[in-house]
């Protein structure tokens, strides 16, 4: 146990997820010698980030504002909407350059171990976007693991019947990989998912 | 890119030691998503941990005033100095509650590789304490890695001249581990320091 201060710190630290007792020592005693300014840096960018980010009211990404920067720019689409988990897969998503609509961002997906289930997603907020039939297709962004699929296919069953083309990220090699490290169920869908090339 | 605040905020954590930018960012969206409490007392932790904390004058340990709380405490001996190279080696130490003398903190371990010189290190503070003759042993524990161990060699031959006992902390294979696992330096160092135990 060190004294007051420094174990409060330490203790704080260890809250944050991946950063256990080791990693909280460590850094606390980085910020110990390091400069009183740039500790001072860390400490306001803590404050603001609670002060100033909000959710955007129209799609749930984060926002300086009511409505976040794309969900405000007016050269993007409004007939697509991407639906991803969270505001991370906005971020990935834009770093492609290839999708120029709208986000919806769910919050999470569907996980019965953990409790999660539609109504604690924002679903509800989803439909109401796509009543006024301006959105004339949804690309279901989550993750390809379990919960995700789940996710995507409880959306595509409530979204299809609404008349609105609803599609899925493709699955299969990732780009650059070994085709014999990839893991069978990779494998799987790349075959399921294979594109006529030639002739 | 995020927008500004969340960017910030994820810059700022990435400058921690053993903090990635994914980790960063994971940390940032933990954070937007926990009550403001519990981020403004992080924020305070690491403000607190500033204004209070500072090095002891005596022993170079964490302490909130000029004298930490090992050095202020009348009931430890005055007879032995142990000599570790950062304060959480005092908090290893004292969790063993083998030891009750006092403490000097190097800040640090002799590396020429990263430029750090005897100078560099708390050895003038160490040499001065040990001058009016008090203490009549010396417990070397610097880290037991190359550094350490030229940390120590250095050290015993400056402070042997003065007719001062300076010990070592043995090494030899961990409690609770197993032999075939061990590494050979600390397998032969185990052999080194063998002890008769019978007959």
């Amino acid at each position: 146990m060190y004294e007051g201060a420094v174990q409060d710190l330490i203790d704080e630290l260890g809250r944050l997820p991946g950063v256990g007792p080791k990693s909280a020592q460590r850094i606390a005693f980085h910020l110990l010698a390091s400069d009183t300014a740039d500790v001072r840096r860390l400490a306001e960018a803590l404050l603001e980030v609670k002060a100033r980010v909000q959710f955007c009211e129209t799609c749930g990404n984060v926002a300086e504002s009511e409505r976040c920067r794309i969900c405000a720019d007016p050269r993007r689409g409004d007939d697509v909407i991407c639906v991803v988990e969270e505001p991370k897969d906005v971020v990935a998503i834009e770093r492609t350059r290839e999708f120029r609509g709208r986000y919806h961002v769910l919050g999470g997906a569907i996980n019965p171990i953990e409790n999660v289930g539609p109504d604690d997603l924002r679903i509800s907020q989803l439909m109401t976007r796509l009543a006024d039939g301006a959105v004339t297709e949804v690309i279901l962004a989550t993750d390809p693991n379990v919960e995700g699929e789940a996710t995507a296919t409880y959306l595509s069953r409530l979204i299809a019947p609404m008349g609105v083309t609803v599609s899925r990220l493709a699955s299969g090699l990732p780009v650059g990989g070994d085709l014999e490290y990839a893991d069978e169920v990779t494998l799987g869908r790349a075959f399921e998912g294979r594109r006529v090339v030639g002739g």
